[in-house]
């Protein structure tokens, strides 16, 4: 077999086969290996014209197709599979070829499996694709890991397929070993946090709004013209206007009110509490999904006694949806603070060197949270790279000033009506947190000093001391 | 050596000292051993006049001062350390032979290594230990794990040691293997839920309410003769009462408002995400410690504009105030029917078959978060020991009922007023989320079916359905 490919994809599954073609599409010789061939043979006789595909169906033919330093991607589900396709071709591999791996893999697992091949010389490349199917055929966006000099070699070839936007590709070296796969998992905690502030909005409009989906659907509409313009609020628009064929219902009202998750958003905030990064809205947000799923706790908790608020008058709720705009543009703002603060404080960990504004810029397009937000993002870290929050920008700043009354607003309403908002509430504490002169951190402090003596600082003197409580007068010790 | 102590402690510092002393004082013989001799000759020379004490250098020693069974438990820094005290003496132990940990071990850890022990035939107590050094000497909350046999040599020593509430120990056998120290884990969690709350019921009342720290003091001692009596009130109290003599400021206002952690509420929230258990008021307690010690972070913030709401009468303060109690009891139901509902989800997940009412029972003493509440839940499950909430208990949901208009003003008024209340504020999240007819979930799952093809189920008929969103006319297809 002629090494004539510059790419091999193994694992033809929908994401694996959409990249394979996306490659070809754009000129490269892909060689195709699938652990049942059938699947490598059906990719050619319906896609094979879009390309130069090489089909093999042994391990050793299908490296043996691919030019050197090969390159060879694999497309299989994270965890166990992933191992053992590494273990199957990393043998047949010589030093400086890479393996890419394209799934959803925990970092931990792909710093190991870097490591463990970087002893052998061979490059692991754990890379971050989102976009969905459509993302991988029409252009994702892309996060590859591992070493500068592995980027050097296939980057132009995922910088070829990635979505463009302004005519820069989606697509950059985030960092070292796990980096991209990091930040594909932080990405995901924002697009869980994301569309849970969009539900909160829309639950908000429809239940104290009074609006009916259709009408719900052009407010996002009307939202997705301006500052809030993204792929996530033109897809509610499209959803929320989709009458269900089968009852001739508002397609949304048919659906269980059960959302489901895969775990990147549950890895998120694992990995956020290790860290010690306040992630607390993308929290709420996986949260709300596994909360949605407790059919017992729900029918337990389903009578009880609610707000019991009238419904708003159509002027009132007129005023009260641009207040919904502002609540859910803030919160939006915290959330992706709350994310690029993971991004940074995870790139101080493990020594990534992350540049922000980099990775505000290759979430542009093809990526589930792709949005005009994202440039303002890129240009904030552009005008200060050493920007601390997304806050200290002075536009951000500005636009949240100018939001929270309406944002307060709205989480008093809910409140109040009883319309569950975990995610704009706690953004909001999240926002009056950080902005507090004083926290009642200090009573917590003096408490655990209390029944633990765990010590606390003083505010007037530096070392740490412990009070002994338990003595009349208690005379404080330095500790 | 003589065999003569019932009991072995290891690990000398302030817990294992005065869990020994305890033991003393209980009429049992205690060997006492410790990596470096002084601590063991310090105990005996400072305390040795309390009971029976024997000193042991050498593990040969130690372990041959025991009566057979024999009872050995190490009290030594969790993580590494206790593996290597488990390395150093189970070559010395007998089939039938125990060694308990009494200290924070992750319940993970624990299962291992009792696992590998009862493969050697020792038993493996992972006990947690409840009530800090005071509880140690005085009576601990005991939450032992490891298998039945072994409770029935140890357990009469654990219980006598123990804290007691009308006669009852505050001590029993929690379930197989890391059971004991799940419940441990997980009463730490509920902990930093209940400090969080009333950290901010005093926020509240100083901020909003205007008043100081010396009346807020009375207020929560007037508190803690109602329902909310709890050791955590009481030192609130003491606390808020104390002023500081170097300043003659209060105690509080010198306190540097940073709180810090040493872990098991973070692993409380890992934990409860990978059971998928939506412990979200616990969660914002673990973030809002992390949060507070941001300092970069809060600096960033610190000029972002607040609410400007005008402070309360005198008169209104009143009325606030007694909304707050409603609002920290009803929030305060939540973080403990949270914590509850984990370990319920942890024993069925590792088959530990843990009684929820005997978990209430132990914590109404020695423990930290004692309170005439753990009766009410114990209470509860005597009922009903199938109940899948405390809200399905009538009383608890009657109460909640009661609560609920005045915690949702005092969520309204936090949000005008810019006082962060995120516990709070997901506590009633919470209860709007389970109590909603429909969620937005819906929404949610609609829109990871438009992205993803991830499918959704419907309202009106079985099965797994995707809409194919790109085409036209939407088809349904099943999936």
């Amino acid at each position: 077999m002629a090494a004539t490919a510059q790419i091999g994809v193994t694992g033809l599954a929908v994401m694996g086969r959409n990249l394979a073609r996306n490659f070809a599409r754009h000129g490269y010789t892909v060689a195709l290996h699938n652990r049942t061939p059938s699947r490598t043979h059906a990719l050619i006789e319906e896609f094979g014209h879009e390309g130069n595909f090489v089909a093999t169906e042994r391990p050793e033919e299908f490296v043996a197709a691919l030019e050197r330093p090969r390159r060879l991607m694999i497309m299989v589900k994270a965890g166990d599979p992933t191992d053992t396709v590494i273990e199957e071709f990393a043998p047949l591999l010589e030093p400086g070829d890479m393996i890419i791996d394209g799934g959803n893999a925990h970092f931990a697992d792909t710093r190991r499996r870097e490591r463990a091949l970087r002893e052998r010389g061979v490059h692991f490349v754990g890379t971050g694709v989102s976009g969905g199917e459509e993302g991988a055929l029409h252009g994702p966006s892309i996060m590859p890991g591992g070493s500068a000099e592995s980027y050097a070699s296939l980057g132009p070839l995922l910088e070829a397929i990635s979505a463009k936007v302004d005519g820069e590709p989606c697509c950059t070296h985030i960092g070292p070993d796990g980096a991209g796969h990091f930040v594909k998992m932080v990405h995901n905690g924002i697009e869980y946090a994301d569309m849970q502030l969009i539900g909160e909005a829309y639950d908000l409009l429809r239940q104290v709004g009074g609006y009916h989906p259709p009408q719900i659907a052009e407010i996002f509409r009307r939202w997705n013209t301006g500052r809030l313009d993204s792929y996530l609020i033109e897809i509610t628009a499209e959803v929320l206007a989709h009458t269900d064929a089968a009852t001739g219902a508002p397609f949304v009202d048919v659906v269980q009110d059960r959302a489901e998750q895969k775990g990147t958003g549950r890895w998120t905030v694992q990995i956020a509490l290790d860290l010690g990064v306040p992630v607390s809205a993308i929290a709420q947000a996986v949260f709300a999904r596994s909360s949605s799923g407790h059919t017992d706790l729900r029918a337990a908790y389903r009578d009880l006694p609610g707000a019991g608020a009238r419904p708003l008058s159509a002027h009132e709720a007129e005023t009260f949806t641009a207040h919904v705009e502002q609540a859910l543009y803030a919160s939006k703002i915290i959330a992706y603070d709350q994310g690029w603060k993971m991004i940074m404080d995870g790139s101080a960990e493990y020594d990534w060197d992350i540049d922000p504004g980099a990775v505000a810029a290759i979430w542009r397009g093809g990526c589930i949270i792709r949005a005009a937000f994202l440039d303002r993002i890129r240009a904030a870290y552009a005008a200060d790279p050493g920007l601390v929050s997304l806050l200290s920008d002075r536009e951000f700043g500005q636009e949240i000033g100018g939001a929270q009354q309406s944002w307060r607003e709205v989480v008093a309403t809910a409140a109040r009506h009883g319309i569950p908002v975990p995610a704009f509430s706690t953004a909001l504490a999240y926002y009056d947190s950080l902005r507090a002169e004083r926290l009642p951190a200090a009573l917590t402090q003096a408490q655990r000093d209390f029944f633990g003596a765990h010590t606390y600082r003083r505010t007037d003197r530096e070392g740490s001391f412990h009070t002994r409580w338990a003595e009349h007068d208690r005379p404080e010790v330095s500790a």
